[in-house]
């Protein structure tokens, strides 16, 4: 015994204990800054965040009681339930994305957590240690979370230079040593960049990826949150009229209710190939068994009854916010700072002139200002992207974007100064030497 | 274009584009099992699935409208939340915790999508590919989808013969050729056997835990359904009096409410060393952010209410439910067969007699006599098994479990005969050319 009770402590600090794929897991930096939010006087351009005051209140209130009050309905949200998700939803999805232009069926869909969740099970699905993962650079850092956990690596493009530009997706995996698994692109007001792929580059993307000969994980997180313009076919969309049917498809479609009806439901779903829709049912049934029913439920009584209208709330609100935003930087920002213009979804990504680091910026930021936005890093699967940041508008008012924004194109303007006294710190001393 | 339109479709059906794990994936035959559960006529010992009309409906529809109609409630559980789980309820769990012998607090405690999504996290967190996990046999069958997607190897325990034997934890992966990475046992009324690790053999494994060093989990899922005797401390309770502190101790308590509450709300928890909590948190990002937080505030509401009412309600409709599918098999059972006697919990474990194969019994029960049960095969890692039968008692009025247990009786007595007649089927012929 004496020899057991040596040994009787766990060192849960030894990262010996853990699996190998442990070490590569690290705390979001967005998740840190939400545990700010919550403080007086922090103005927030962090976090993909829906503005609370536009939940769907009264019909998600409404629809709780109405499952409560019926007998059917009641026992069917508390029992356990299939993996695929509530079917009447799942009937409600089909609906909806034929109506984008991807005829399918109930058997193409899958109800997720969110579509974080997708990413997650997708990731498990796909990637083996040591596969490529094809995405652009930067990416969503969610997605770069949920596939790290696989120990992939990734085979990026950059982006074009200038404000206005696009992904270069044409020259994707130049000579890369690794046959790539599976790709990842956010083809609609990206995270982070704000960006949407033209029509041209999502059907070079298809024919880059029909050459390739692997799938594609289309994420359509902030597709119904568009401010102008026409709508553009998804992958999905124009992949089946290259296919002729969803279930010979490459591309495994996600989306999720997070950004439209109110996140903390956690319903996301996948839209894709029937028989990827049954692996995926299987790959869920070990993670968690199902998602939690009432959710789903109250998801399906929203979108049925209002989900046109709900969105067309949503996005004079989002665009007014967007507006305001953009108005700002224009006259805030020192003429180095560059940016993007979304047509639509949640955020604007913002290049700082060479030298300046946006990590140094936001811990002085946060101390002197009380701003918190994104740094560029953690959107690069190889960690540079010092020079970026994140802002995200859709969760402030006006008057608070229009004095935030001055605020941090105070703070920027000052590192600059300070960069630019470091960078030449001895001409004038050397110069009045000299003479 | 027409070297691109001929590889333009993909084919789901190929097991390359996959990554490795995902051959080890089936469905769970249970899944399978549970879409029979809607057909008129099924009778269903599967399942470990709670009774509907003990679900506490009033609480859980007053709990909601009371959500609903408080602004700040509504807010919090509809925006995005923190991975850790709903604050109120991890409090009440680590006080519930506490009073079950196990001194924690708040951040001891996790959230998870029931205790299946804990078993993917700690799976994620543990296994390498290779690993041994250290576990009885049988054991959960969902613990075992959940690691083998990490395509961990297993050192395993069988059962002492006899219906009232315990698992011979003793001499546990002897000469086993892999360093184990984490053992998993159900101490308490366990899936499948319905049996339960007295104190000595808890001690006996927790010095064995200590003597190869590794964590263990403890999935505590029917715990709170003791329906006589006194209870006994968990090993969490056990290994905290010896390390002196949670933080210190190697054991890993899963916990749910899908037994006691409504397992369609979806909250289950871990209970173990902060640091591990915070690992948990970390990968719980990865995979789906958070759980949806409208039923974690439900689960509190109802838990902090009504807990102990609410288990009291269930425990005498369900021991007076096993007491009656003992005695019909007692009273109709060939001699031949034998069951274990679970003390709690939803399961009987039955033995057929040598020769006799489950999965053939549960085809011919499905087609004849319309009653399904879980085989044994899917409890065991190396995939025998195959003379057990799991028996689920709380999901069936006491005339039904009465009728099904006699007509499964006859459906087994009829197998021996059929098996019997297979195994001598010339004898009295060859007796008849003798003589």
């Amino acid at each position: 015994m004496v020899s057991i009770s040596s040994r009787a402590t766990f060192d849960w600090g030894d990262p010996a204990a853990f699996a190998d794929r442990a070490a590569s897991m690290e705390a979001s930096p967005i998740r840190e800054f939400l545990k700010l939010l919550g403080q007086p006087g922090i103005v927030s351009f962090a976090g993909g965040i829906p503005d609370p005051q536009l939940f769907p209140l009264d019909a998600i209130a409404r629809s709780a009681a109405g499952i409560m009050a019926d007998p059917a309905r009641r026992a069917d949200v508390l029992q356990y339930a299939a993996s695929e998700g509530y079917a009447p939803l799942r009937e409600w999805i089909a609906g909806y994305m034929t109506r984008l232009g991807v005829p399918c069926a109930i058997d193409n869909i899958v109800i997720t957590s969110g579509s974080q969740q997708a990413l997650d099970l997708l990731g498990k699905l796909f990637l083996d240690s040591g596969d490529a993962v094809v995405t652009t650079a930067p990416t969503y850092l969610g997605a770069l979370q949920a596939f790290n956990v696989y120990e992939p690596t990734y085979a990026t493009v950059t982006f074009d230079d200038g404000p206005r530009s696009h992904p270069a997706i044409d020259h994707v995996v130049p000579d890369y040593p690794i046959p790539p698994a599976i790709a990842y692109v956010v083809p609609e007001f990206a995270n982070p960049s704000g960006e949407t792929l033209p029509l041209d580059r999502r059907e070079g993307l298809l024919d880059l990826l029909a050459e390739l000969g692997i799938p594609v994980i289309e994420d359509a997180a902030y597709q119904a949150l568009r401010f102008e313009g026409d709508p553009l076919p998804s992958l999905l969309a124009l992949d089946i009229r290259r296919t002729g049917h969803i279930d010979r498809s490459r591309v495994i479609y996600t989306g999720t209710f997070s950004k439209t009806i109110a996140p903390g439901l956690r319903v996301g779903w996948v839209c894709t190939s029937r028989e990827l829709v049954q692996a995926i049912v299987l790959v869920r049934q070990a993670a968690d068994l199902h998602g939690a029913t009432l959710d789903q439920a109250i998801a399906y009584d929203v979108v049925s009854e209002m989900f046109s209208e709900q969105v067309g709330r949503l996005i004079p609100v989002y665009r007014e916010r967007r507006d305001v935003m953009l108005d700002a930087l224009s006259r805030s920002m020192p003429p180095e700072v560059t940016w993007t213009r979304p047509d639509g979804g949640m955020f604007i990504w913002l290049t700082l002139p060479e030298g300046l680091d946006s990590e140094a910026l936001l811990r002085d930021s946060i101390e002197t200002e009380r701003i918190i936005f994104v740094p560029g890093r953690p959107f690069f699967p190889d960690g540079s992207g010092e020079r970026h940041i994140r802002l995200n508008y859709t969760r402030s008012d006006e008057p608070v974007i229009v004095d935030g924004i001055a605020r941090l194109a105070r703070l920027i303007a000052r590192h600059m100064r300070e960069r630019a006294s470091r960078a030449e710190p001895r001409r004038p001393s050397l110069a009045g030497a000299a003479s």
